[in-house]
């Protein structure tokens, strides 16, 4: 029998993380909005175990989204309509919600238009479904804006190349490294035009800002319930368009050549049964509070502008992306504190060191020239805490401010 | 904005699970290897909020695999090692480490030979990899024991039919259907004969029997956290042979088109990151607890065939699959309790009721004919009570027995 030393078993004893909530301030970029509700938290325990949601799965409709008790499928028709959509389904993460969306849509060899801002594992999704990828390019140093009109450019393009549309397009609502918003209206009609499915990747919007997928004619929607929605990882959301539904939650077809046996009510691109547990009842916990915080959106971004134009006081640092901000994520290039790190004696670590001395984490360690925070969530105190945090270690090290 | 009016969302404020392990004997199939360990509870707790793992996410090698705070690259070792293996990742499902295996191993149209008692995620996971299936069949009635030389048979006709080799082999160690246990060498021995990569689904045994893949000749073995580790769902293992691992976990090759960008360091059909929280955790801080917990196999296979022939002295009763139970899933045919289903005014739900009454569950509601329970985990006095329940739910209808 295969045995693992107990001196090796004993690092997974007493688990425990460093950077909680009540502990620290947290502005690690993507990990504000999927900070747990008090509900979420005990739900956690409450379905913790294994199959916990499996209790009531109904016999004769064996599928995840048709469990009544805990109410689930309630809450599939609750999501999408939050949502403005007809359809929706909780699957393993966003990225597996891409790859469902591809996988079904497309062919191998066709295409998926996305934006050059896009997350990677928009452009793996895209891989994994055997699909090819065209992107659609950005402004560049400062702003790095996406060229939302040549959206039309790259079909076109798509449609000389193969003498078919793409499969799908995709639009990252919000990207990972700038935080720009980009308006989802215009590669909407576009899209409507051409009459190609249009994916937004909403990993950073949806759930904690308002949106209407009806409004911005927005065919599939995915997100990030861990990123998001203040649930527990891994829980990702794929919301539809009842047009699509037939083809992306397409049933199985396949049969056994010697028993016959079928599944025909499995979706088969889901695998059947996604999140049968823990981090899907987190989600549903923090639901009633996620559909009240999106209307305080515009003082979340009204914090992010403020942190912003406090912190460009400081000399040398500058908000990259379009301004002004229209999101919590802010990427900041900081010449002045890369200067200091020059000389630091430990380097671009000092910058993460003063400000967890000051209670304050998620900068990525080593990095002072440029790097990205999100205040989602935090309160105009904390908001202020970190304002003069970074206007201490400014001063510390002889930068300048106005 | 949309809005959810206050009466649906008042549904999810209270979710509270009925069949606590503390409350109720739970003999659900599904259910009795993923009951959490108390170090899993408080666990899932210190990690709830989303990516809390990504913490210390290391800058250079930004992958799950690679975090070494918590100890997720040690616990990756740890776990291979466990298995007989040399390369282990947590994904999402058992479900989705066969599609990833099933996807990277198999062009489309080649084939997976697999048994005829598969799960049905074992199937959908060839669907959606675009692979077709070959079936090895069963016995049928009453022991539906799988004919493990035809897996020979089958490679023959696959390779007669298509010119080529089937892209994976598939064998299920214990079915969910009767419980039955295969011997993995016998097709370990004919696919290392073809040279065929030999996947073992182990989703009912790894984490709760001794599993050594190199004595067995497996290449790839998948689990399922949420079923057997004791974790939190959702938790699939990915265990490889170091030569298959290349293939399996290949790393991305998507190139950006306008931008250029690559990201040669993510698993593509991993889609990069997989459990990036809670779940992950609960598997970690449950592996010492599993690790010696499979040391104790021989005693729960011992309860499972102590209430089987309890229970077979009960009129009508009878064990399908092979003998003696060498699992603790059990399938039961009840003549018996059937007949007292026919003229009883709440039909087959009279067998699920009655035993509820007398805090047991885990018994599909509705059936009485044929239903399943497990075992495992339960102690002796907990085995004892489901017999002597069974006993006098069966003199209450005048079943008589020996």
């Amino acid at each position: 029998m295969l045995r693992i030393p107990n001196e090796r078993l004993e690092r997974y004893l007493h688990l425990r993380r460093e950077f909680k909530e009540e502990k620290y301030i947290n502005l690690h970029p993507i990990q504000r909005g999927g900070v747990l509700t008090d509900a979420a938290r005990k739900v956690l325990l409450e379905f913790g175990d294994g199959y916990s949601t499996c209790d009531w799965c109904p016999p004769k409709t064996p599928r995840l989204d048709a469990v009544e008790r805990p109410p689930i499928a309630q809450f599939m028709r609750d999501l999408a309509e939050f949502l403005g959509m007809d359809v929706a389904r909780v699957v393993t993460r966003c990225r597996e919600a891409k790859f469902i969306a591809f996988t079904t849509l497309g062919e191998p060899g066709d295409y998926v238009v996305l934006d050059g801002l896009s997350h990677y594992s928009s452009y793996l999704a895209a891989e994994l479904a055997r699909l090819r990828i065209k992107e659609v390019p950005h402004t560049g140093y400062p702003e790095f804006k996406v060229d939302l009109s040549a959206y039309a450019e790259k079909i076109e393009e798509v449609k000389r190349e193969t003498g078919k549309l793409p499969a799908v397009v995709l639009l990252t609502h919000v990207d990972y490294l700038y935080g720009n918003l980009n308006d989802a209206r215009i590669v909407g009609k576009i899209c409507k035009e051409y009459g190609v499915p249009f994916l937004l990747n909403a990993a950073y919007t949806a759930g904690i800002m308002p949106i209407n997928c009806k409004e911005l004619g927005v065919d599939i929607l995915v997100s990030s319930g861990h990123k998001s929605w203040a649930a527990s990882a891994p829980t990702g959301i794929l919301a539809l368009k009842e047009e699509l539904a037939d083809r992306v939650l397409a049933r199985s077809k396949i049969t056994g050549d010697w028993s016959k046996r079928k599944f025909g009510l499995k979706e088969y691109a889901l695998l059947g049964c996604t999140v049968m547990g823990a981090p899907l009842l987190s989600l549903m916990a923090s639901f009633p509070y996620v559909v009240k915080r999106v209307e305080r959106w515009q003082e979340e971004v009204e914090k992010a502008r403020f942190l912003v134009e406090e912190l460009e006081r400081i000399e040398g640092m500058k908000q990259l992306g379009t301004k002004p901000k229209q999101h919590t994520l802010i990427h900041f290039e900081s010449d002045g504190f890369y200067r200091v790190s020059q000389t630091h004696k430990r380097r671009g670590y000092f910058l993460y060191e003063e400000l967890r001395e000051r209670g304050i984490v998620g900068i990525q360690p080593g990095l002072s020239k440029h790097f990205k925070l999100n205040t989602y969530g935090l309160d105009w105190e904390k908001i202020r805490k970190v304002r003069d945090a970074f206007f201490e270690i400014a001063e510390k090290y002889g930068l300048s401010s106005s």
